[in-house]
């Protein structure tokens, strides 16, 4: 097996780029230090390579199914989630007196991405556990924390999100559930809902869902909604099980990739006995759900970089030992032939995946820092900050992910397209990341149409911030010559955010939000770039740091994948930034009847 | 179900764009008018629609298995091939005395294309078979033509094309497979061949191997490569069937998509009785192959081309029908949702869908009228042309049409992603295509290194002079507009050419060549923004020239869909011409040990 993870990789990321021991210093975390940190991230590699990796196929291959009773999933997967519940990795960044490892999120974030790099299907359980319990030990009433939350860390319960419904897709506000009040201050829930990831499964005793439904004479849309925890099985407040809640499977779905998760549609309350129980007050679910929400959108950005990650780790590995073909400039043709590796355009393939796969980590681990910054270092400009980068953080990867698969198979060729390698997998369980949580065009959106000026587009003025320190810690001649060309770009886009926010307060909306999309690409190139530039000043200097071979190599291949991405995928931005100024209304103006 | 292709788009570009009609003035052609050509079309569309398209998914989900002796296929295949041969479709473009009927390519492409986008892996063993059987007609002695290609033909017996090996790839000079000559004139054939589609199947009495080897003592290299007929039985020349030959079946490939052509490994003479009949003349195996290869890529583009138009046609089904959300200025959040195609990021989706698709169809279309203008009409030019632009007609489908594939999933969100709806498929199926018979970075190599050089840079003095009849025969400002911004462009891909040629011509060929792909992406995106000028100004011309509203509106679209391309698409070859001219040499330096 290939590695989960090129460990120099992320020794670099958390300890130089990210400076992981500074969060030491903070109150929350002053009990670790580096030992602690590798020691707790030994432990999630360890589990994640024996017992995720290995069924990673397998788990596709045989993907859980309805007898119309009971979903069966293969035996591993419970095996997987036990492990990674025992290892206390369900609340690791929870208080030590909860059980909690008081984890800072950086560390817990590269736990993750082991996790996800080994099976993002089957961890997936664990991920949506996480965070529903996240969010109830947040918002929920003393009550509903005892009865729900500490099964949840210890792996007795898993947790869902129950949004969307048939009909709804992205428009969450028009969504129909009814929960209907009770006189004892509970609900009765009915309704349906659709693509609820783990909300059936044979795994875990209970299954906590948190549906959002519209309390009785509600007013419509997003302010009617509400918040409501609704378990598989009603629990007790020691969290022994009472009867069988009134939520039925309707059916699985069957996708493309990402099999191992099962997908549902559950109807709550066809026997119009379904309870659920209103969390917070009235009117606050999506307010709520966003808190889990905007996790779940780091996560799904961690996932589709590490899936990208891991092809991106296999076709390396292809292209070092598959010989084929010669070099452009040999002249005899009974030479022996090279491994492919030694081909431009196949180091190209792998100089694109790096740049993506690694830019993308980098992102992520960004956000993860903010996170720290923000809940256990008090900042709330890195509260905004993140905030503002989500739409990025969720989307680059979740796009650039799948390209690196593309390109994974196409290094593997013929053999990559067979299902005896893996990164046939990685291309379909990768394409589901630019879809959930928010597809590609609504991160777009909101990005263009709402971050970039809440807070009077302090967001903007805060990543600025973090980059002129970045700028202005260059020196080296060769850094200093990227980071020119990155200075023109920047530009670009500040002038045309400039611009496209003028035609907003105007009242321009279509026009200005036609192309968001574009703004998007245009938006997560600068960001990646800048890490890139970031990441390759750092590399410079480490060098000389290190007398070993390895060390060099490693840090000459981060510098050439940093000048890959900024002179060969950033400036595609000025076109963009082009269409985006002028506001191009080449799609806004087609008819749909034109086509 | 959806269309196969929009008819009203099929007749644009058969009559309008590529004056179909004009052929019947070539000898060759003289007794077919449009009246025998939309009867043939009817034909092809029916049985595309009746007998292939139905089991498209069942195909897929139900995929050849082989049980240790015999290869299993659905029954619907079978029946779909025969329809097929019955029709005549395998020897449509053969002369009437041999049972074909005279079809220009132009039309039998247009014919073919209904069953690209019915059900590209059922009709593949179909496509084989009559580029086997045409190489074969075209090569073969009378004999070999008397025992093979009447039961190709009426299809009794497929063709296969058996040229790569498990150690050989994309490296066809390397392969291994022997041949050792026989006092009868035959051969003894022994070697394993991989990837062979179609290698085995339970559909036809007999399958037509066409094997290259390499004759005993033969040099190395390409030039000691031959050409060889390997039936599965031994044939006498009546086309009754002999004893069993010494192919086996070593087992099935399992692919990600086009899961219903059966992908084999062959075994020739395991035990020492395989018999082979050389074709043609010893040493000349490639050059013979590389005949129905060319063919063969054609039908690639062909292929990609349609399972992207087919992608189109369903996501766009969806988004007319499909309500949600509502438009960026509606500030009531209590009104109506509105069908997706409203939404401009939805329409961007479509547009660039039917850009890519409409565009890559028209340019299969084109390589089949020259393919008739040499063929049947004598022209040299043509051939010419024709050999310059193969790689793009390989390789633009191949790239955009599964650009098309994932952005139908796009559109269709969480319900793409689900195996109930086809676009997923799609997108498997269409990885494929920039794999085989020859990969994006072989065919950039191809254009760069050679195709454009060979004649003395002929080809591409061709491909100005058709660029410059339609620059000359527009007139209308809307359509000035578009060309103006095309020539800058394509001013830029010229310069570009010549830096790279004189860089070639001084013997710094690992330089010149390095970025290739750049080079092939960027012609290509050239000579498709042509192809929709031309078809934006036959639209415009025909304008006014009908009352009905449907074809204003189609008219329309073909405007609206050629501005994105030249809008939208080509600007990005700026960015790949400076690339390419200043011998960019991120991905050349990049050593394999900084990975």
């Amino acid at each position: 097996m290939t590695a989960l993870i090129n460990q120099k990789d992320l020794d670099f990321l958390l300890y130089q780029v990210f400076s992981a021991e500074q969060l030491t210093q903070l109150e929350r975390y002053q009990e670790h230090d580096k030992a602690t940190f590798d020691s707790i991230l030994d432990t999630a590699r360890g589990i994640a390579a024996d017992y995720f990796a290995p069924h990673n196929a397998k788990g596709d291959a045989q993907e859980p199914h309805f007898d119309g009773t009971q979903v069966h999933t293969i035996a591993e997967v419970k095996q997987a989630w036990q492990q990674f519940a025992q290892a206390g990795l369900l609340c690791a960044q929870h208080d030590y007196d909860q059980g909690g490892m008081q984890l800072p999120t950086l560390i817990n974030m590269a736990a993750n991405a082991y996790f996800m790099s080994a099976n993002p299907a089957t961890v997936a359980y664990s991920f949506l556990t996480a965070a529903a319990a996240n969010l109830i030990q947040a918002f929920g009433t003393e009550q509903q924390k005892q009865t729900f939350v500490p099964s949840m860390f210890n792996g007795r319960f898993s947790g869902t999100m129950a949004m969307t419904e048939p009909n709804v897709g992205s428009s969450l506000g028009d969504l129909t559930t009814k929960a209907i009040p009770q006189a004892d201050g509970s609900y009765k829930i009915k309704g349906q809902k659709m693509f609820i990831s783990g909300g059936d499964q044979d795994i875990t005793e209970n299954i906590v869902h948190l549906v959002l439904a519209r309390i009785q004479d509600a007013p419509q849309g997003v302010k009617g909604i509400s918040l409501f925890i609704v378990p598989k099985f009603l629990t007790n407040e020691d969290g022994t099980l009472g009867e069988r809640n009134d939520v039925k499977l309707a059916g699985l779905l069957h996708k493309m990739g990402y099999r191992g998760t099962t997908s549902t549609v559950l109807n709550f309350g066809e026997n119009n006995q379904c309870l659920g129980y209103l969390i917070g007050e009235a009117g606050q679910g999506l307010k709520y759900m966003f808190k889990m929400m905007n996790e779940a959108r780091v996560g799904v950005g961690l996932g589709a970089a590490m899936i990208g990650y891991r092809g991106y780790l296999e076709s390396l590995e292809y292209a070092r030992n598959r010989p084929q073909g010669r070099l452009a400039n040999e002249k005899n043709s009974d030479s022996k032939p090279v491994n492919i590796i030694e081909h431009s355009d196949v180091k190209r393939m792998l100089l694109a995946q790096k740049a993506y796969v690694e830019g993308a980590l980098a992102l992520c681990l960004f956000a993860a820092r903010l996170i720290d910054e923000h809940q256990a270092g008090g900042s709330e400009d890195s509260a905004i900050l993140l905030d503002l980068i989500t739409p990025v953080v969720k989307s680059f990867p979740s796009a650039y992910g799948p390209k690196a698969n593309d390109l994974a198979i196409q290094v593997l060729g013929g053999a990559g397209y067979t299902r005896d390698y893996p990164v046939e997998q990685y291309y379909r369980d990768n394409r589901l990341n630019p879809i959930h949580e928010g597809t590609f065009g609504i991160q777009s959106l909101d990005l263009l149409g709402r971050k970039l000026w809440q807070h009077n587009g302090k967001g903007l003025n805060l990543l600025m911030q973090r980059i002129n320190t970045t700028l202005e810690q260059i020196q080296h001649p060769t850094i200093l010559d990227l980071s020119s060309k990155f200075c023109k770009h920047l530009a670009t886009v500040q002038s045309t955010t400039q611009k496209l926010g003028q035609a907003l307060m105007q009242g321009q909306t279509s026009e200005a939000l036609a192309n968001s999309a574009l703004y998007l690409d245009m938006m997560a190139k600068v960001i990646i770039s800048w890490l890139w530039l970031d990441m390759a000043n750092k590399a410079q200097q480490q060098f000389g740091q290190s007398e070993l071979v390895e060390d060099q190599q490693f840090l000459a291949g981060k510098l050439q994948a940093a000048r890959y991405f900024i002179r060969w995928e950033l400036p595609e931005i000025e076109h963009q930034a082009k269409l985006l100024s002028e506001f191009d209304d080449t799609c806004l103006s087609m008819h749909s009847d034109w086509f």
